[in-house]
């Protein structure tokens, strides 16, 4: 458990506590120097804070952060600021964005059912903006929609939002304020409730991952807001793989992922290897009866959709099942050469139109061995197709997708556990080329 | 109650009841001028009919109408006309569009369970055409597939469809004679279907919304049926915001809304400050143990959902979640000069492309506020991507958003109340532009 | 019961009754000449298996067909060869796709929970590829993401993969190397795990359906997988309408249709004249509980969907309800001169655009007309965008589109029945044109 972690935890231990916290904790802020630190990849998930009160394991969300809080007078006092940011999806490619608190997503914002919360946001972009709770139960005037429910913030404004927390589960936050463009520049974020009385099924392990997409064009370095479903980048907390985060979990834990989705895309969240449970959404934490067995599980757009399963031993592919959203820029709309020679062809066109890529005339999969030996790139700025180094050689993936990480141990300080190495015969290997079983089986003719 | 809603209701109970509705209500109009006058906004709902037999609150359909009855010894006739007619998706934009009885989308078909009714479908299209009962159990000569189930009506013929209503809930009709034409051009309808014996959990309002998208490339008067996602307008009963009717309540009424979706897109569907419960589908309405709470749901195509809550004070955002399908026409694919100074660059293009609209270097909103000062204009026949005026200024929205108001107490006519007036603090408001927290949070650097 | 699905169902029967089918079924082979010849239309369903242990239902694949297995050793071994195949997706419309042991989708693979299964994965494609068992809970290295869970299956490769079924379900199965590529070449197919001791509610008929999109552009030959959403040709089980094989039940039979999706859309798939349930997913059979009646369901790329209904006599529609995912090429595009008298104008375009095909002037229906006479056509290797005659002149459907053929009394050998003949009055009629209501009905103006 790291500084951040306890000190959050503390926080909103000592409000559910009344006084035992308060006194503790005024105006103490827990975004000092070094008291922060995100882990590389996972941390180890915190045991559940002793102090009496609202207890609560702390949520983890891959690439990303939460938010720091203080408390004022029984309030937890948040602050969000509204700027332009220089955000990278994977090395290699980097875009001015909008965001909060220097980043896409912005901090996830963690609190408990029955808080005060107190949230100044302050606009740095050039226009206005404000933010809407979304699926949070509230009075209409906190609610957010700029002209509806509030003036718009305009640039170098400060507004304050304040409202108990009448609810749990896992919410959004975003602008409602020229909404198209600001959201499509990376302006969301998380808004996990923890129930005040614990959880009948607790979980061991609580991530949350926020799916979005971008009309970053190859070559360009901002993203282009009026594309509304021909998109370049598909991200998990506005990474693509392999920048993505691993998650990781020790065999036998029960796991939470908490997905949303402020894209413009439904998209499908499949995982390999588990069953998983769906067990709530921004409607909150569904009754038992309603838990339903899955292992792709359809997240639409401003929708959240907690799952949870039992970690089982190996490396599991977690991603988009839509079979572009796994494949950086360029996945589509490319000449289709299959079944043709192509062989000198590229080069000669490539003459006359720099960083032309066609695909390839047996598959794609020739590409990425190109595309890691450096033969072959897109236009400046742009991320391979497809990538990815395995332990078996190149996985050949992009987008939405990453890797659940389960081991029977895992090194304590978050660090990533490396490749699972599967025990005896339990790997899929070469034979001989005859199976015995004779000529290969068609389907007789009718 | 007027006096469309009470005839209808004394019909259905008529019918019900047996013997005593049926000498009166005998080859009744339903259509008489002066009878069936659609309110501006919402009507009051009424009480429950307080004859024998069936009971039921009569749906209310923002923009749209419900068709009148006659009962004819013992069964309820309806007069579908399909036609050509000039519809208005807001004040500004009017089409050439297919649709029944002068509308689109076609006016809502009500009946109760245990009905005997008999619709009489006219067609004054140019081509053939015919009406399927989706999700209606019914024989299958009356199931409305042309070539399948009956000749196509040719333009100029009446056909009859006559079977008994064994089930209740949210049902459509539509054509399935050259249906992506006849579809994209308007043609659809909502078949309400009340239960013979009443509801469990009754509701005091109930609302019909059908979804829908158009090309109706700017500038052009025909929407475009070729097209298969990249539409113009999105729209709720065939109308854009802001001339979405406003649903009203009661602060504590128990609200239905039906939606229904015959568009080309997943909708999802998002009401703020409220937790909704999915109670049913155009499968019926479901075991109440399969309710599930939510804030945003996705409709699909060729899908009904009914949703219900209960109203809280306020002004409430109601639309669907993508942000692209609350924008109007020219909501994407324009140029990008995000973070560009375009002073004077758009007035340029202007002089030799007219109508051009470049997407401002600060966000968009600089244009609507244009636009509002009728500064910048797009073609002819064309509505302002991001519109409507709040109380508070600029709610920068279009196509399928409107506004749920509910207030402690409504004008008794039906008239909207106006915008909410939140009670003492309860709104967000300007502060200090230092909120105390000292340098702005960032995420530390790993 | 043909002989394919006696053996299949001896073997499963064998392997769970230990010795008994052990010792007879070792090294048979269950693809012998005429053994397994697919019947022309529906099978007669099965009954149950009468030997101990395991019995099941064979699933019938709809245009397609059941893979063979041999029992060693106790362990039921399969043989998929991923190949390049010609693939017909209706009369008229040919291309060069990539699938297994000889088509697409591929043979689908059935088998019993408790069985051990070795499955022979034999590569003939140019590139690498690999197998992924969609939803199976199976060791890590048995899962199939090549690069991260084994090496890819290098062209002229045979790799073997072998697992316990702890599960039942309606799976898939797909390549997860260059995954876009090989997917939208047509490399799919399903994966039954029947039940080991039976169902609580057995079904009387077992349908398996997979759907896929196809960018095989109007005059080419081989599917184009750069493209993300704009697809030519959307099938079940890799056919378009009228090719797609009818659904045959008696009437009050319980029928399941088990729905996969594999391709870019999330799909929502409606039969008409029947409400049905949704009984499972690949998460597995869901609990009673969580049995959900509707008559249109999302299936989620990614997803599949197990339906349940009792059938109805008559013809009926089933299909996805986007209205241009049941036409097939030429679907959109297209000029739109609807309204505009075209009489000879396409004719002069045509001079100078061979093949070019204008919207009617008054819908497309006058299209279908034309094209069954032969007077238009659109470039070679296109199929007519509507098309398929009934018992009552033009469907006009294309695509995700079939028929479910109802009748209280079946041929014995499964052979197409014909069209229904409703009893009586049961069928939509022509009346006189005044159905006595007076003026058409019209909304009155507010």
């Amino acid at each position: 458990m790291n500084r951040r972690h306890l000190l959050s935890a503390l926080g909103a231990a000592g409000l559910g506590a009344g006084l035992i916290g308060r006194a503790r904790a005024q105006h103490e802020m827990h975004d000092m120097p070094g008291m922060s630190m995100p882990p590389a990849a996972t941390p180890e998930p915190s045991p559940a804070p002793a102090l009496g009160g609202a207890r609560y394991r702390p949520v983890h969300t891959p690439n990303g952060w939460t938010l720091p809080f203080r408390i004022n007078d029984g309030v937890k006092e948040f602050h969000l600021v509204a700027e332009e940011i220089e955000h990278e999806f994977a090395p290699g490619c980097v875009a001015r964005c909008w965001g909060y608190n220097g980043g896409t997503p912005g901090p996830t914002i963690e609190a408990v059912e029955g808080d005060r919360v107190r949230i100044y946001v302050t606009n740095h972009l050039p226009e206005a903006t404000s933010v809407h709770w979304h699926g949070i139960l509230l009075p209409s005037g906190m609610d957010g929609v700029s002209g509806l429910n509030q003036p718009g913030i305009a640039p170098g404004e400060t507004y304050v939002y304040e409202f108990t927390l009448r609810q749990h589960g896992t919410q959004l936050y975003h602008p409602h304020a020229d909404e198209m463009t600001q959201m499509a520049l990376g302006m969301m974020g998380l808004f996990v409730i923890h129930p005040r009385d614990g959880e009948a099924v607790p979980v061991d392990r609580d991530y949350a991952i926020l799916l979005h997409n971008w009309a970053l064009h190859p070559g360009t370095s901002r993203p282009d807001p009026s594309i509304m479903s021909d998109f370049d980048l598909w991200t998990f907390n506005s990474k693509v793989y392999p920048a993505t985060a691993p998650l990781l979990a020790r065999s036998g834990e029960r796991v939470r992922i908490r997905l949303g989705n402020l894209s413009m895309w439904n998209h499908p969240i499949h995982l390999h290897g588990h069953r998983f449970l769906v067990t709530g959404s921004d409607g909150g934490r569904w009754p038992h009866a309603l838990w339903r067995p899955e292992v792709t599980e359809i997240v639409g757009v401003g929708q959240t959709r907690d799952i949870e399963f039992v970690a089982a031993a190996g490396d599991w592919a977690f991603h988009c099942h839509m079979s572009h959203h796994t494949m950086n820029a360029m996945g589509h709309g490319i000449a289709n050469p299959l079944g043709v020679d192509t062989r000198g062809v590229a080069d000669d066109v490539r003459q006359l139109l720099p960083g032309y890529m066609a695909m390839g005339g047996n598959g794609m999969s020739e590409h990425s061995a190109h595309l890691a030996m450096g033969m072959m790139a897109g236009p400046g700025n742009t991320l391979p197709m497809m990538t990815g180094q395995g332990p078996h050689g190149a996985i050949e993936m992009g987008g939405m997708f990453t890797v659940l990480k389960v081991r029977d141990e895992l090194p304590g300080d978050g660090r990533d556990p490396g490749w699972y190495r599967p025990p005896g015969r339990e790997l899929a290997r070469r034979v001989s080329n005859d199976p015995g079983f004779g000529t290969p089986l068609r389907r007789p003719k009718a």
